[in-house]
């Protein structure tokens, strides 16, 4: 009988004649184990370790003499880049007797990457451009076929790759011919294989086999920031991060002033879509030199973003997202090149693709989210907000799954504040507020001391004390909550026990003094009715769409939440509920998923599935318009008191837990809803 | 029981109930009836004429009344664009008895085009691109989706497109949003649809209906000129042609000097690839302005040219094609973007197409001959040769079809000759020499008068008498073949009778004086022995590659020759044969297919099916290559002779048939062919 072959951990098992190369055996077994170059041993990626002696769990003893002896390509391999201990090339070992193989997971083409430390799932590899290392038949005179309908047969011979509509564009012929006398007949080609039903393509092609890996940009363009992480498409680690301002700033803040610009300036769309592909480009180049690899080595980019900001970089204007019905002009996920988007700095080849929108006001970056946090596969309810200069909200679990879109403002990055900037050393981000003394401690951006804690005047030094970052004005106001220094409307001072010196008076109103620098010539640091005001209006819109979300579904209450983006990393939750800008929930319900949107951008860079599976599950999501929904309204109307006036203290410091959830909202009579309750 | 309705041509029938319009009976039969908007009475295209009185063919009786009465519709376009006699809308008339519909050939979709006056077949009318007018629905913020995605839905319900992978590039995708307004909800959009598995992609958008049509260019792009025909998409009509030098020439006259010019200069290639791709659009723009039409509505191209020219439109080196094994990049059909080759100047969404390359030095060129005449379809032994600066040459029948290319230089072109000079005003294009007098008389192009009739000086006064072009010298070698001033080997004066005051001494040599226009200022034109032997060279390596084809198909006549090219418009076939350019065979089975090469880039540019027939037809098409076969040289060597001495006047004025064919080639003596004898 043949020996028999057995892969760990796939358990897949079959019968081999003697001579049979181990990567044969595997394929013929569908057992995931990459390969390169085809079993020509040249690129290693086929590395497997052979276990020797009992297996009774398996049936086999496997005896020395097993596998074929080490050979010159892996001795040879093993002086030139050294292979670990044990550790064979499935290529050139080939199966002599029974034997069970174990497949690395650095050999597996469909690796695992773990996502985060606090990950939930794990992304699977399998990116749409990857390398092959083919040997091309050199031409013959009498039996005439271009060079690239060699390269074709080779790659469909080789790899089994289906070439009836494989897409070379004109770059890349022209280095077809050079590239193979090169390399002698062998070339390696970046091939990328599309989702849906489209071509594949040569993106590009090196002569014999290419050293260097591939890279992919994961891109969440925001109508502040652009943020980028630079992939390695082999194993999906990120390997440089970057992020710069958007230039679009300088035309407006948010995104209606930047709809208003182009409305009012012929040619402002144009400017505004140049000004953002410039930024990219040189994002591209600064990530690239972090990374250490050439920005040609950039072969894939994903981006994710709101429909302004995607019409914007499409090139489109995006007058109509700025007046009902916010008509977006695509909704669909788009795949580009890199150069129909003028990103030149990236291989001139390399594919762009963009998530799907899901309504006028609920961008790609929405999408992202529920790409990376899956409400659609929940058992539980699940409100997912994630906060930006607009938050989108998404509420559901495995039967349904709702969106919207909410216009908080910038108050909550820090603008639109008295004192607010952007989150930079020198700005305060944590803050208490002694409900006795009403005397403050904060922290800022750089250091990792309270203000009350010795070395903390050497620590800021340097940046000094700045102004109050979107996490900082957040903790300050739900802290004079509960300090009694605001009463439930917002009011500043008016509460009996509100006196302190550090109440001053600023118009007719007054102001809480969280900080005075005036003495070593920085700036007086204050919390005014103002900025309540704005903090007020901002986290009343970010409720009431969850609210909505809430009545759209008939629930009161919700399983869980997790929370996104700026909140994720530097809002505090606690805080967040003290405010009620986020329904009440137990806090050991209330999880962070960090920078979501740039996850779900990650995953669809690094696996070709998730984007069939999100460009599916947008279609399912059910759009909510807060823009002309009146009971929208009546929630943001009943929204702006700050809840919790009883115990904020105590809660904040975690004594007690946080009281049973209590709504006053409209949304309460509707008996006709169903309605779901904590059991 | 419900109405019949019978449409002719077709005498497709069926039943359908009283107030069904014409179009959809016509659409549910598969009744071949056009229509642009739909059967929204706007378009126009569904004219058919109703048929009145008995038809005991059909066994139908049609009385008045069988169709809806005259409409408001009907009217309205009556008044504004007048419907000839008995015309209705075929979207409007609704049938309400039985009735026979004409459907006239105009408003067909398919309608089939004579293609030429000698055509032996009509092209069908089936082009890649058509414009389609849908109705979009509204924007619904409460069920958001995109623009693109409602006119998506839109031709698939109103067209039944397939749209799953309808592409849009992002030029179109801006103009989207405006147009769908500026049209209220309705545009017309210009479709391509590929003829292999491709995507299907909206090339350009207008509001409403759009009222004019589409173009398309079929370009022959050859090493001396460039011809354009600019062929309206709806009925393949040529509206304008132009013509212009390929600029490329000052960089090498004939190919394998540009191949050199790349080798030796770097960036040589660039250069080259540059100057053709700036001529193309100044002649896009001119036959653009000849047609009085928009470069904008010029949607497709087709481009036809030989392996070198095709390398170097598409940017690709051509280095590989100067020296064996003589690889192309690529030999498959090309389907681009105008915007890929920098044509700028015709609609930047055009598409492009070229017609797959059959070897290295039988290029698109040659599969448009292919496609024009059909050898692969042939019932008797046809030998095709379209004469250029290079002979592509196309051999066989249904059965087998071989084809190769012969460097034949640009001697018929009439250049590399003393007196020589391309076909223009002045150039002597037919020459009969007395063979007594030895005096000869000739044509200039633009006048039909002889040299020696009354009018003549005045006819050629503006133009005034300045060379030779490629029919005169080909004319003028083998009339001074019949007129005994050229012996067998092409050595003027040799023959005893070739006394004449008209042979002037030459260097070692002769020279016989055609004209002398040195009295009035004016060029003396000769033939000098130097002449001779260019048109011998050239002559030579012409039937030694038809001869090698006939070797390699085991035959020593031909049943017919298809003349193409410089051949075909200007060059006698007689003259051709008494030189023994071409094998010999009857003159009644010798036609001119005029400029088949521009004939099949027309077909491909009218009919998609067309272009997947030539690109499995090229690929069963047998390769010989004449640069590395022996057998070659030896035809060549043995063809130099200019044969025929005995009877070559006689058969030029006609008197004679020409004699049977004798061949004295190496091929004579291979017993092992099959041999084919006329019968």
């Amino acid at each position: 009988m043949d020996p028999l072959v057995i892969f760990t951990p796939s358990g897949k098992r079959g019968r081999f004649p003697a001579g049979t190369p181990v990567l044969s055996a595997a394929r013929q077994l569908g057992v995931d184990l990459d390969s390169v170059c085809g079993g020509r041993g040249i690129c290693s990626k086929c590395q497997i370790s052979p276990a020797y002696g009992e297996f009774p769990k398996h049936g086999v003893t496997v005896a020395q003499g097993a596998l074929s002896d080490w050979n010159a390509v892996e001795e040879r391999y093993q002086q030139k880049r050294g292979l670990k201990p044990g550790r064979r090339l499935g290529c050139q070992a080939t199966v002599q007797g029974d034997i069970v193989i174990d497949v690395p997971p650095e050999s597996q083409v469909h690796k695992q990457v773990v996502r985060k430390a606090a990950a939930l799932r794990a992304i699977t590899m399998d990116p749409a451009t990857r390398l092959y290392y083919v040997e091309v038949a050199e031409p013959d005179m009498h039996s005439p076929t271009g060079d690239l309908e060699r390269l074709k047969t080779a790659l469909a011979d080789q790899w089994d790759i289906a070439v009836d509509n494989l897409r070379v564009d004109l770059p890349v012929l022209s280095k077809l011919q050079p590239a193979l006398r090169k390399g002698h007949w062998s070339v390696t080609v970046a091939l990328h294989q599309g989702h849906a039903d489209m071509h594949e393509r040569i993106l590009d092609i090196w002569p014999g086999f290419y050293e260097d890996r591939l890279y992919g940009l994961a891109i969440d363009l925001g109508s502040t920031t652009i943020a980028a992480h630079l992939c390695d498409l082999r194993n999906g680690e990120v390997t440089a991060s970057a992020g710069i301002m958007n230039p679009q700033i300088r035309f407006g803040e948010d995104l209606m002033s930047r709809v208003s610009y182009a409305m009012m300036n012929p040619g402002g769309d144009v400017e505004m879509t140049r000004a953002v592909r410039e930024a990219l480009n040189a994002l591209t180049t600064d990530i690239a030199a972090e990374g250490r690899i050439e920005p040609s080595q950039i072969m894939e980019t994903v981006f994710v973003c709101n429909p302004v900001m995607h019409h914007l970089l499409l090139g489109i204007d995006p007058v109509e997202l700025g007046q009902a019905p916010f008509a977006l002009a695509t909704s669909g996920a788009m795949s580009l090149d890199a150069r129909d988007l003028d990103l030149s700095a990236m291989n001139p080849a390399a594919r762009v693709y963009i998530l799907p929108c899901i309504a006028g006001h609920v961008g790609a970056d929405c999408a992202a989210v529920a790409l990376s946090e899956e409400p659609y596969k929940s058992e539980d309810l699940v409100l997912i907000v994630d906060v930006g200069t607009n938050a989108e909200i998404l509420l559901g679990d495995k039967t349904r799954v709702l969106a919207c879109s909410s216009p908080t403002g910038p108050a909550f990055e820090g603008a639109q504040i008295s004192s607010g900037q952007r989150a930079a050393p020198g700005a305060i981000e944590r803050v208490e507020i002694d409900p006795v003394t009403k005397e403050p401690r904060f922290k800022v951006i750089g250091s990792d001391l309270w203000s009350t804690q010795d070395g903390f005047a050497a620590a800021t030094a340097v940046s000094g004390i700045t102004g109050i970052c979107g996490s900082g004005i957040i903790e300050a106001v739900a802290e004079m909550r509960a300090a009694g220094l605001l009463d439930a409307s917002g009011l500043i001072g008016s509460a009996a026990q509100a006196g302190t010196a550090r109440l001053i008076p600023e118009g007719r109103t007054h102001a809480y003094v969280l900080h005075d620098g005036t003495g070593e010539g920085g700036p007086l640091i204050t919390v005014t009715q103002g900025d309540i005001r704005a903090i007020q209006l901002a986290k009343s819109a970010l409720y009431a769409g969850a609210r909505l979300l809430m009545d759209e579904i008939g629930t009161d209450t919700v399983d869980r939440i997790v929370l996104a983006g700026a909140f994720g990393a530097h809002i505090s939750p606690k805080h967040a509920m003290i405010l009620g800008m986020i329904p009440d929930a137990p806090l050991n319900k209330v999880s962070s998923a960090g920078n979501a949107a740039g996850t779900g951008a990650r995953i669809a860079l690094c696996n070709r599935a998730a984007r069939a599976e999100i460009e599916a599950r947008v279609r399912q999501i059910t759009k909510v318009e807060t823009a002309v929904e009146p009971r929208f309204q009546e929630h943001f109307v009943a929204a702006s008191a700050i809840p919790h006036a009883t115990a904020p203290f105590a809660i904040l410091r975690g004594t007690v837990e946080l009281p049973e959830p209590s709504f006053n909202t409209a949304g309460e009579s509707d008996g006709g809803r169903r309605r779901r309750r904590r059991g």
